[in-house]
């Protein structure tokens, strides 16, 4: 099959590698229909992942069709169209019922999805049927979401504590950012600001529900989301970055009391908590346990209520994810979906 | 009246100065019946609070009975008995309505109350009155632990989630740690691990409803907080003591998906949150919102139902308080009331 390597930083190549197999009886094979490209994947992409001598197989979210299971697998079978969450889990270990099922016992990351079939362990405890078979093409891309970005801006705003009449700001305005603004929205938040400069991301972040966009950073980025949120600062502020400034501009604009959810994976991110004691800001959030929520979000997809797959802007056949990652990279493109 | 003076570090004298007076229709003047030493007046006493070049007044712990109140004053007046929350507030803000006294916008501090009389600003929305006058005098050490001890453990109990079935671990095992002990049993906490090497604060402990005894620190410790909750680590773990080894500890502590609530008043104690995110971590907490908490927490105290007053193990009259301080600082007290 046709699979996307990373060969080095800033080189993505497109090789044939071995179909893969089964390999437990817990396994399934899926072919994939859609998968798309990560802000964490340009991590590596730009050299800054830790040692990368080794070329690697890259990519982590996708849904398809199954083709194979192994003897043991019974939720899902072969033909039916499935979403996976970016990280396999059992379902059933201590920690996927207590709802963190990233730090499963028995779970684990893909050999990579940007191709054209994925080998996914605990089949069983990890695909969400979609039921009635292969979905209508429109609806791919917002299915394709929930393998990753929206039930990660979802567990921002969850993390946060977001429910009906929270005011929030939300910092960045990547996929990620476009996501929590929509889930922020779903929860009931009365206000939502969404701190962007860019004139297409505004468009969305308007479409999803923004209330309010705050173009300035720093302290009069705070300044402004107080006067927006009754002079206080918002209840919650999701943090969808990963940078010690996102963070610091999520502190500031966070009223005391309130809570940041963060989702975006801390890079030189260290801080000092006595500020945040002293007005009892607190921190919650981390890698999204998609599987967890999946059951509460797919309904609201299959029925149009969100359409999450809008944070979409290209759309490239998988022989062109080489161009998907440079669009990613300079910025032209949002998040970009990659069909085999 | 006599008031306790920190003239420089590590020297507390009891000096004569002018007695306290109205000075705004909402104020109160309070005789005080009791007040105590906390943890945190160790830190000036310590020398380790900044300049201190000048001689202040010290203490804000206390519970009372109205002397004066000013004009517009309607909730208390002359003769109740009454507990002082740490911080004044006016319970009205919009900040107050959001449970977050201590950020009170017509909030503050009292100029010390290890004292006789203390000036209460905004005493409509601060003090809280205790039904049937001056109270039996073996109930006077548990009223005092709500103006800020028990509260503050209570504190870190709620802001790190504990509810009925919880599993918790406390670091630290000061009179704020095991007052964190009693708060967590109460909230429903199934189990109660208590990190302490002091026997006698052990017995406290066991006695606050502990249900296990961690004596090792370190990776050590977290391993044995581990093998007590199911192989996974504490659902809440909450952080009594400030440091940034207390801290991590804490971290080290939870489970995944897990909450810190910390109260202690972080000193040197910056740490890098990419660890917590992977393992999907939270910290919550900070300087404890007391008069939110009080009319849930005085019914208890009246009932009997806790007895948060058994932390205190010296009991010195006021003109003794300097032997209080030295007690404390070579930790042959857990926590010292004072008499006037």
């Amino acid at each position: 099959m046709r699979a996307t390597i990373l060969t080095s930083p800033g080189s993505i190549e497109l090789q044939t590698v071995p179909d893969p197999q089964l390999t437990t009886d817990s396994d399934a094979v899926v072919r994939v229909v859609a998968s798309c490209i990560c802000g964490s994947d340009l991590w590596p992409y730009r050299g800054l992942d830790g040692d990368q001598s080794e070329p690697r197989r890259i990519g982590h979210e996708f849904v398809g069709v199954v083709e194979q299971v192994g003897r043991a697998v019974g939720s899902v079978q072969p033909g039916d169209f499935v979403i996976a969450p970016f990280l396999y889990s059992d379902n059933t270990c201590a920690l996927c019922e207590r709802g963190v099922h990233t730090s499963c016992v028995n779970g684990g990351g893909y050999e990579g999805c940007q191709c054209e079939l994925v080998r996914v362990p605990q089949a069983d405890g990890t695909l969400v049927r979609v039921p009635g078979g292969e979905p209508d093409e429109a609806l791919v891309p917002h299915l394709l979401t929930l393998s990753d970005v929206f039930p990660t801006g979802h567990h921002a705003a969850v993390s946060a504590g977001v429910r009906s009449g929270s005011t929030v700001a939300v910092v960045g305005d990547g996929a990620v950012g476009l996501s929590a603004i929509l889930a922020a929205k779903r929860l009931g938040a009365s206000t939502v600001v969404a701190m962007s400069r860019h004139a297409e991301r505004q468009e969305i972040a308007r479409v999803f529900g923004a209330d309010a966009i705050v173009e300035t950073r720093g302290k009069e980025g705070a300044a402004e989301v107080r006067e927006i949120t009754g002079g206080i600062g918002a209840d919650a502020v999701l943090e969808c970055v990963g940078t010690g400034d996102s963070l610091k501009q999520a502190f500031m604009s966070t009223r005391p009391g309130g809570m940041v959810g963060y989702v975006g994976l801390p890079h030189d991110a260290a801080f000092d908590p006595r500020g945040n004691f002293y007005r009892n800001i607190g921190l919650a959030g981390g890698v999204a346990p998609v599987r967890r929520y999946l059951d509460e979000l797919l309904p609201d997809v299959l029925d149009s209520v969100i359409e999450p797959g809008r944070v979409f802007d290209l759309m490239l056949d998988l022989d062109e994810v080489a161009d998907g990652y440079r669009a990613m990279d300079e910025r032209q493109a949002t998040k970009v979906l990659l069909t085999p």
